[in-house]
């Protein structure tokens, strides 16, 4: 089944998005990802259109990309 | 008591990123407003900070920015 997925890098407004919505999402099923540590899912986000953390991806298939910490570009640029 | 506030302005990525967010937050109490139709409530959204709509401001004082529909500044220029 499809799920919602936060991707973030572990930056300070990464954390401080997290800790909000782990507050607004607190019923739902969501897996986080930090791509700053698991640089496998960095290709992953890519496809699925993320340009930078933190951001959601939702099972719909649309992305939320919340405030901006890092670009996903800088973070493949950087880990890859 | 402090409650969540959507904001948006009515534009596609902002009617989107609100059916996504409903999905969402579905058992939250949140307030929608749409900011090119109750213009009173520009300033309002100033002094919270939002930059841009979409964009959640949570009971905690802290705002979401999500995706990018347009800038609250613009909003400003073009209805005040």
């Amino acid at each position: 089944m499809k799920k919602t997925i936060f991707y973030h890098a572990g930056c300070s407004v990464c954390v401080s998005v997290e800790q909000d919505l782990m507050e607004l999402l607190k019923n739902e099923n969501v897996e986080y990802v930090n791509l700053n540590e698991d640089i496998s899912r960095l290709e992953e986000a890519k496809q699925l259109g993320l340009k930078s953390v933190p951001a959601l991806a939702l099972a719909n298939g649309n992305i939320l990309h919340i405030n901006f910490g890092a670009s996903l570009e800088e973070l493949i640029k950087e880990k890859i």
